[in-house]
């Protein structure tokens, strides 16, 4: 992509400094995705035994567990811009596309902040923005992701998704979109250089709630990331930063549900190495509370389900050729142990994602993605594992374009 | 009005060579409507006798049978622009205003597309665009249309509207908004000149689903459109190209309804002559399945039905005369006889519409429009025909800006 | 803040002579909110004493009974400009932000008029802006506010909420957003010049639907007000024009509600003075029929509550003080006298407000306030005068940023 490895934390918390006042951006990712699962069958259980002979839903992206779309992923505009001396800048998007962020209002305010550089090592931003966790969360997506998907990781782990508990597990439902990685809250955060190493903190306490909205209880999220980078060239604000970083973060907060107030823990690690033509990232994360324990039954119809006291980790390593200036080749591998403190619940998944990036010019790509995907639920019972052994490989194309 | 009689599938899918890489634009439509009904007497049937003393639903705007209200038609903000050299460009657009598109959510994307002119005689778009279907669809709403609705075959025929079927008819309701013409997925066009010829073609593959989101089933739509123009004068992306056209288009999908699938077929032809000081248009439009079959019963309350294997036709024709650079008049004859295979159900519109625009400079003008009205249940019951009976004029003037 | 004291009307639906024909604008208000209450104690009637140990819901800010939050106050983007010869200009804007206007959908138009200044002495405004009603209303909010919340008669008489009546009232619910002072209409309007004396009147007519959308019943608003300015110094479109003005609005509709139509009256008066260092602003508003009554019960899981022929009166002064060119002090007491007439619902609010604002830029700044609230149920049961009395004081901080 036409970005990575840049310094995130910087890039989107700061203008600079020939940075004009209102700069209208925003990108558009269409995509085509299909998936090659079967139907699922053998089923006994008096549950889930009339889904016999349906896909599961992690192979169907709609109503009639259709198995093949197009979809419009990301349809972003923002407005971005300093004052007068940049001592001040703003950030503001919306998402008119179609994904978790959209799920209940079809538009969705994903950030809305303004950072004032005034304190010496203690720049300070309010609003909505994304918290200070994984590379891949901070990441500007259009401009650097690598890959169409998340990798489990940071889908089911750091990205949010509330749930109001039913009278009934069937009852339960979505609040609001997912958190797109981003919170209400403010940070303070700053970088310093010393030769080649560039240091960066970010710290922010923010509502922990997912949507856009006033928080619904009085503990707030604690969220400080810590990062070091040997930079081998390149300026904060370019586009292709060459360097060794590594990094750790961690975010805590509680939230409501049912009725009671739990605990969600969020931490990780990870190092990024980026020297042409080379580019390799890894990361590792660790989740205890309000864990994301899938849709039940997994077909369509079914409701999603919360662990609030459950624990999962994973970790993702990935890595991008560049061919030549235009074709990239990329390769990831991720898994995810959910409920891996829950042996009828655990599920593993294991996932090989192929890709390969034609850039016709630094803001458009068109991207393949093909996922060698597998699910386990290594000590679920029958049923649980022939729904597991359903998932299916999944095919993605994607066209870019940044503004 | 500004333009019309263009290449509509050209202007919209490509930008000329001298576009910006990012252009702001939008429009407002702001409108005021009358209608002069009657209450509907007479009813005898026991679920509608109860209407008796009512506005049919077609004769009002709001809940308490309002007939006349000021409404923000449109209200539009887009963006699009092309990349360095034209060989890519992009088009994203969301709908601000009030009527059918925004039904379920206040604001909703429109337009998110991008295209690809790298292969000789074949563009590419994708994303989510207008499906090239007839010519009163495709053409530029606040800078073309001469009238202020839609004729009846391009709102009801050519436009979809999603139901979902409830457990009784009275508990059907609109899955999200109006497709306004539009769908996810990618075209392949382009347009050949020969002297003053100049022919054009566009073929679709899309999900078929109305709103912005993913596909429900696996059968994807295909739509495609051919169009021959003689033009007289004026280049491509001219606002005032005077020509004479025709053009045959179809598409065709299924759709999910009650426990089936049924196929949904729309075709047409037109044909349009613009030579000032006149500009005369008009169209057929033929379709079969999942027919828009009215809000039943047909007053405030009412729910949307659906004829999954109906059929209907209709046609329209309009001229529009040029008084003065400022002043132009306008006639329409519009009909559409819907459910034409179902006698009980068959409905027949008749409309003739007088209209007259002041355009105070390109950008912006005032419309009014004064619509003679006819419904008729030809082989309905005696209630149905008191209700069609019931039809009333309607008049509306409108107030549009285009920035 | 940056502007005040301006004459909005013009400003607002106008644009000076140097407007572009597209100008991209729009703001960000980040806001901490914390309140001092204690639960409710002592609440003895049946309905009521399962709330006792609980927060009132004016002292909460979430589902939870939070008592502090970050909140995303406002988040707008808008388009306004002037076509060539600045005879038409429009004005779009959309929210964005966390607020009533977006209680039910996340994203929501706020405005969308154009203006036609063709008429001497006669503009004429169409589509959705702000009704001429009382300056706190007029004023452009980011720019010239200088209070974080509106007083209660503002936010309670002269925004409208609208409320759906259930078959109980624990089954009301709001129908879509607050109306944000605006409205969907028409506005002949202007302003005159006598040396120093500057006269403005507006007259709007309009639906009464306080969200977009179509009238729901033939009955228009009327509003429309009357002002007169000495200017000591500064221009029409000025930010910084000094004057004392008089003024008084009036508005008048009907809304239906349950089975029947009420008459909205809301009319006011009022005063404000301009001159370095010295600001001071004062209104009175009465109001009669659909008066918001409150949640009730009075705690989260309440329902909106409308007194269709309850009366209101109640007053505001503020007045600032420019310390230094980036330091203003700002004091403000308001009242509300909610359903005088009816002795047991009877409910009065007197709210101290003081606040500092530090301004970095004309675009930037950073507001305090804290409000001293009292409210009184002087002849409610003992029941309501307890939760009356549990409401507390609160402390607001907001960063605003202009674009």
């Amino acid at each position: 992509p036409a970005a990575h490895a840049a310094n995130w934390i910087a890039i989107q918390g700061t203008e600079p400094a020939d940075a004009k006042p209102v700069k209208l951006f925003g990108f558009i990712q269409g995509t085509y995705e299909q998936s090659f699962g079967d139907p699922v069958t053998g089923l006994t259980s008096s549950n889930l035994a009339p889904h016999n002979g349906h896909q599961a839903i992690f192979n169907t992206f709609g109503g009639d567990e259709s198995t093949s779309t197009f979809n419009i992923r990301r349809a972003r505009l923002g407005v971005r811009g300093a004052l007068e001396d940049t001592k001040i800048n703003y950030f503001l998007m919306a998402e008119f596309g179609n994904n978790a962020i959209t799920r209940v209002d079809s538009v969705a305010l994903t950030d809305a902040s303004v950072t004032f550089n005034y304190l010496p090592g203690a720049r300070l931003r309010a609003g909505r923005f994304k918290m200070p966790t994984m590379d891949e969360a901070l990441e500007g997506n259009p401009f650097a992701a690598d890959f169409i998907n998340f990798s489990a990781i940071a889908a089911q782990l750091v990205q949010e998704n509330r749930v109001q508990a039913g009278a009934t597990p069937a009852e339960n439902a979505f609040i609001g979109g997912n958190s797109a990685f981003r919170d209400v809250g403010v940070q303070v955060f700053d970088w310093f250089r010393q030769g080649q190493m560039e240091y960066t903190y970010a710290l922010a306490v923010s509502n922990g709630t997912p949507s856009i909205g006033t928080d619904d209880n009085d503990d707030k999220d604690v969220t400080g990331r810590l990062q070091a980078s040997y930079v081998f060239q390149g300026p904060l604000y370019g586009a292709h930063r060459q360097e060794l970083s590594a990094f750790v973060w961690r975010g805590e907060g509680k939230r409501d549900y049912q009725s009671d107030s739990y605990r969600r823990l969020r931490q990780g690690v990870g190092i990024h190495y980026n020297r042409a033509p080379w580019r390799v990232r890894g990361e590792y994360v660790h989740a205890a509370g309000m864990i994301d324990a899938g849709i039940n039954p997994a077909f369509q119809g079914g409701t999603p389900n919360v662990a609030p006291t459950g624990k999962a980790k994973g970790w993702y390593v990935q890595t991008s050729y560049t061919l030549t200036p235009n074709w990239e080749l990329n390769l990831r591998y991720d898994t995810l142990n959910r409920q891996y403190d829950n042996a009828a619940q655990e599920r593993v998944f294991k996932t090989w994602t192929v890709g390969g990036q034609y850039l016709f010019n630094p803001k458009a790509r068109l991207m393949v993605n093909y996922e060698f995907r597998d699910l386990e639920a290594p000590q679920g019972n029958a049923d649980a594992r022939r729904i597991a052994d359903a998932m299916a490989d999944r095919m993605l194309a994607q066209a870019v374009v940044t503004f």
